[in-house]
């Protein structure tokens, strides 16, 4: 247990829920906004920042009531305290080590993003079973029977799937085997892991139907 | 307010919530693995859904009871009547034509989905500043500039936004006075239009921001 303490991070420590994690990146890239674009703004009010948020003032008074800086009535909060509150609960500070399975058009989309390295994600190898030796984002691509140990020299948090969803489940067992907690998964299905693991779903073609879905009960003005 | 009527789809005749039709995708991607891959199950319990779908049984049986098909107590439910029902509500049959606003990874990604034509998505043009008269995914890239004309001539029902985020806002206004009310959003930053416009968001960063926010809560076995 003593042991498990020392690998929490700070969003544990804080006990955080799992709503305001999730709406955590969201408040980061508000204030992000602020504090790189708008370097006049040193102060935002929660009804401010609500409107943005999509949730209501005393939500905000709330969620920011777990950070370091808070608001003062009327005052507003500290944009750049924060900022930097929530950058270091999020662990933009520390890297992450990644590895990407399956060399396609979404992991370049991820990988090529510029605020993929700036909130500390560090992408260490690429597997695929076709095309190895080429490269991508200046990353050569390796074949996936290298996987095992790879893994077993360099620490790894988050292996990011890309590759057909068929063969997700049998591959999610594999990484887990080999340590690695966190999946980003692409693929369009669900994997079962066991619960110390954690999974990010990203289904690019659920988001297109749901878009579809939500237009189809817009009344038109 | 008749006029109006003819055009509301299938999903808004049925009143539902707006959390059920954010769980509908996933419904209807189980339902279809079953019945693409596993001919031979023809009925699907409501503790099984619910555990595949991460929710009570209740919850199952009360979301499925908006639809036709309706699973009797200890009989379970008709996986293809039911992936039926559920693909005629969010409108897999009706064509949703589609722009792509941006010609990068992101949307070779997405469109080089084989979902993406099987659930009823149509890409009609792709825009962008630079590369125009290059093709991707065998649709010509255009330039920007003839946006406007375009969306005369075609009936556009989603854009699909993958350019630079700072662009993202004016370029929202910019489809929304052309009558495009769908935005799949793939830009860093959020939108902001009149209320019947739908944006639906794809942050990737955020959710590998808040898988690594998850893992560190992970306490290790």
């Amino acid at each position: 247990m003593e042991n498990g303490k020392e690998n929490m991070g700070a969003a544990d420590k804080l006990a955080l829920s799992k709503e305001l994690i999730e709406r955590l990146p969201k408040y980061s890239r508000v204030l992000g906004e602020y504090f790189y674009s708008s370097p006049g703004i040193s102060k935002i009010s929660s009804g401010h920042l609500a409107k943005r948020m999509n949730v209501t003032p005393s939500q905000v008074r709330n969620d920011l009531g777990h950070f370091t800086v808070s608001g003062q009535q009327g005052y507003g909060y500290n944009v750049k305290e924060l900022y930097m509150s929530i950058s270091e609960v999020l662990g933009f500070n520390n890297v992450k080590n990644c590895v990407l399975i399956g060399a396609g058009n979404i992991g370049k989309a991820l990988i090529g993003n510029k605020m993929f390295n700036r909130q500390g994600f560090q992408l260490l190898g690429v597997f695929d079973i076709k095309n190895v030796g080429a490269s991508i984002s200046g990353i050569e691509i390796r074949h996936i029977d290298g996987l095992n140990d790879f893994a077993k020299e360099e620490k790894i948090d988050i292996a990011i799937f890309a590759l057909p969803s068929g063969e997700a489940q049998k591959m999610a067992e594999r990484v887990y085997a080999l340590g690695i907690k966190g999946i980003l998964n692409f693929c369009y299905t669900d994997i079962l892991l066991p619960d110390d693991a954690v999974i990010e779903n990203i289904h690019l073609i659920d988001s297109l139907i749901r878009l579809s879905a939500k237009l189809s009960t817009v009344r038109p003005k």
